[in-house]
Formats: structure tokens, sequence, C-alpha cells
């Protein structure tokens, strides 16, 4: 191939876990290269939603403790190249996000986006598929778990759920975590998007043709905006993905 | 990765095509390399279709030229990896096809399988994705097309079926190929086998997940068994799937 990995295009951490959960995190960091300039947005909207999933790579790293499991992120802005959208997606290289104008994305060049999708999009999903490939050839029967952070008010209005639960064709582990999930976390299923938002991409490429059990987990993010609570959330959200997931697949005798 | 591709785990022809479609032939060859000691086989089982499509990479290579499209095929037998069968599945490396034992293939340690997998399924794939997304980040609109035959008898059925027609989620484009096929070539949807039975991975894996239009075309090879034969059925099937793409996604004004 004719393109160059960003060496932050993908991140893995505890690659030798012996836990069948691949947790991803595509939204993990807001790092834009120097070669951007910042994509054209103030210091405040590069802290912002738009730029990543606040508090999701934090609580990502404490659920890979819980559960002894491999974590695959970003290690850049998904302004850059939101790793959750296929390369034709207006959404992967945005020129608009909620409220927010990005003025380094207004102009994109099918070159450039081919560039950002060689560098970026394809170095990801090819790790990501690699390690659950692995899995699969071995019989480790994998499971994929992606975490996320939502904002609270969005496009002006509050959001009332706490916990989202979304799943895309095989609804089985997402139905299994929303029925073991605390009762005092507000949780719903599909909220506070769905599939057909287009959000589900990397279970639909990564998880769906390969027949494994996978759940995209979104948690509001005023929930873990410091390392206390996102140790919190992680300590309450393992054993609900623990439970979800022997309910789904019970152990077999011998095992 | 800690892997190193096999050299004839993926081959790529008329890498610089222009037209949209991307054709792929997954049981190209019946190639079985020395260290593989045949798999057990006689000479006559090594030519038979459980190790191949016979006929299928000539048909391919002829519609190729007809709609100036890039062709990605395997150079190594199916028996070695069915690269239309995901790591986990027992028909990716079989121990036994339609009536006959595999030797070579009945006792696969999972390290065996993962060499295997990281060999030959992942650079194929990895390589037509990347072809695919190539073309999606450059707004090309790319369209997938597999090629196969089929052994006009099997498990003792003769097969009345000439040209099978097979989709995955999406049956937009193998609707219209059915609708534009010859009135003079027996044919079939989802027929002599279907998604359902597994076979159609590569679709699943490579198309259904990128929204794009996609199809997989099986032959019967005695109608493909020699050179002659195989450039006439190009010649029929070209301006078939010609026809159908037209169908579903008419040229837009300005185009």
């Amino acid at each position: 191939m004719d393109h160059t990995a960003d060496e932050l295009a993908v991140i893995v951490e505890r690659a030798n876990a012996q836990g069948r959960i691949v947790l991803v995190c595509e939204h993990a960091s807001n790092t834009i290269p120097e070669r951007f300039e910042n994509l054209g947005l103030s210091t405040d909207q590069q802290q912002a939603h738009i730029a990543w999933d606040p508090g999701a790579l934090a609580l990502a790293r404490g659920l890979a403790e819980h559960l002894d499991a491999v974590l695959i992120h970003a290690g850049l802005s998904r302004l850059i190249y939101d790793l959750n959208r296929p390369p034709h997606a207006a959404g992967a290289m945005p020129a608009r996000s909620e409220v927010y104008d990005i003025p380094g994305n207004a102009q994109i060049s099918p070159a450039e986006r081919l560039a950002r999708t060689n560098a970026i999009y394809l170095p990801f999903h090819d790790r990501l598929r690699h390690e659950i490939a692995r899995r699969l050839a071995l019989g480790l029967d994998p499971v994929l778990v992606t975490i996320h952070s939502f904002t609270p008010v969005y496009f002006g209005q509050q959001r009332a759920v706490e916990f989202g639960v979304i799943h895309d064709a095989d609804p089985r582990l997402a139905q299994a975590v929303v029925e073991a999930a605390p009762e005092n976390l507000i949780t719903r299923l599909n909220e506070p998007y769905s599939a057909a938002d287009g959000v589900a991409h990397t279970l639909a490429v990564q998880a769906t043709p390969m027949g494994i059990a996978n759940v995209m987990l979104e948690v509001r993010n005023d929930l873990i905006a410091d390392p206390a609570a996102q140790s919190a959330m992680a300590e309450r959200l393992a054993p609900v993905l623990a439970r979800a997931l022997a309910r789904i697949s019970p152990p077999q005798a011998g095992q």
C-alpha cells in the first residue's frame, strides 16, 4: 500500500490480556497534529465533545483492568478522522459538528480524504480486525465492546439518559447489559442514538460479519468528568458487562 | 503484526482500471504449496472443484477486460484457506469437502489455524478492503462482484441451474442481474446456495457494512470448461452486469 500510517492512528494497551472482551475507544483523544493548525478551532472547542469523548478513555482503561481485556484506542481527534464512520461518510471528517463549524474540514479534497483514510482509518481497523481474527482462529470466542461518552446538552436539549446501550444487527449483548444495569443509573437501549443514525460503524464492520457478540456503551460525560468518577463508573459497569456476557453465553461444562 | 504474508495470498490485476466494479475471485487457484504435501490428495482430487472453482479465474479475467475492472484473486487453493469463510468456520480449512476427506486438514492445531489466517486470509481481505476504501474516499462509488463456479453434480445430484446469482443483505444488484440475464441461460436467484449457507462471507465482510452494491455470481463449471467457452461466457455476462448496474444506479446528470 502506498500510505504511511500515522503513529497515533491506533494504540493498543494490555495486548496480552486473557479476557474474552476486546475493548475499543474510537474517540479517546482530542489530539490534533500540528500540521492541521487546530483545524481553525478555539482552545475551548478543542476540549469539547465535538473533538473527542471526554472521560471515555479513562473509563475504558478501568474496564480493561477489571475485565482483563485488551484495549484498542485512537490517538487522534475524531475531527481528523472519526473512526466510527466509513471513509465516504460526511461525518468521517466533518465540516460541522453539532453547532460548531470545523474550518479545517470545510474544503477537503478527495486526495486529503484518501490520505486521512490511509493514515488513520485503515491502520486502526486493520489492527482491530487482526486482533479479532487472531482470537477467532484460536477458538477464543471474542466479544467486541466499544466505549463512548455523550454530552449532557445537545443542540440545546438536556439529555436525561445516563447510560446508553446500542446494538447493531445482533441485540443479544445489548439487551443483556440493559437487564444487568444498576437500578440507580438511567439506562436506555438505543439512546441517545442508534445504529439507524449511522453511529454503529465499528460494530457493523468488525463484529456483525463475524457473528460475534457486540455492544456500544455510551456514558453521559458529566458522570465521568474526573478520575475519581471515571474509576467509580468502571467499578460499577465492569460487573454489569461480566453478568451480561455470562447470561448470553454461559460457561460450558469442562471449560 | 507477527505474521508473514504468503506471496500467493493475494494477486491484483488491472490495478489502474477505471471502472466502478471491483472483481474478486476467491477460489481462482488450486495451488497447494509444497510444505502441505498435497494435503494428502490424489492428483485428480487436486484438479476437482473441491480445490478451486474451475474456469472462474478465466471468466473473471474476461469480465475485467470487458468492464475495465480491477481483479483481486487468490493464488492458493481454497483447501489451504477458503477466503470466502471467516477464520473460525469449519469450512475455512475443511477436513472434508463434499464426498472427499482432506487428510492434510484432518488435525489442524489452533496455531496452524492462526498461521494460515495470518498468512492468507488477512492479507487478502486487507488488500480488498483497502481497494474499496480508496474508492470510497475518492467518491468513486465502488461495486463488489465476486466470481465463482460450481460443480454440475453435487452429492450425486445433477444441478439444472446454470447461472446462480447470490446476495447478502442488499439484494438490489442481484435482482437486477437476474432481470438482465440472457433468456437462454438458466438463471436463479440464491441458487445453488444462498447467504444462509454461509457462502457470502466476502460480501458480508467487505460490501454490506460499507453500504455498497454487491453480488456473487456462480457459473456451472461445465459451461466454462475451456478458454473458448470462458471467453464466450465473459462476453455474454459483461453486458448483463453493465445493464444491471445501470438499472440500480442510473448515471447522474453532468457525469
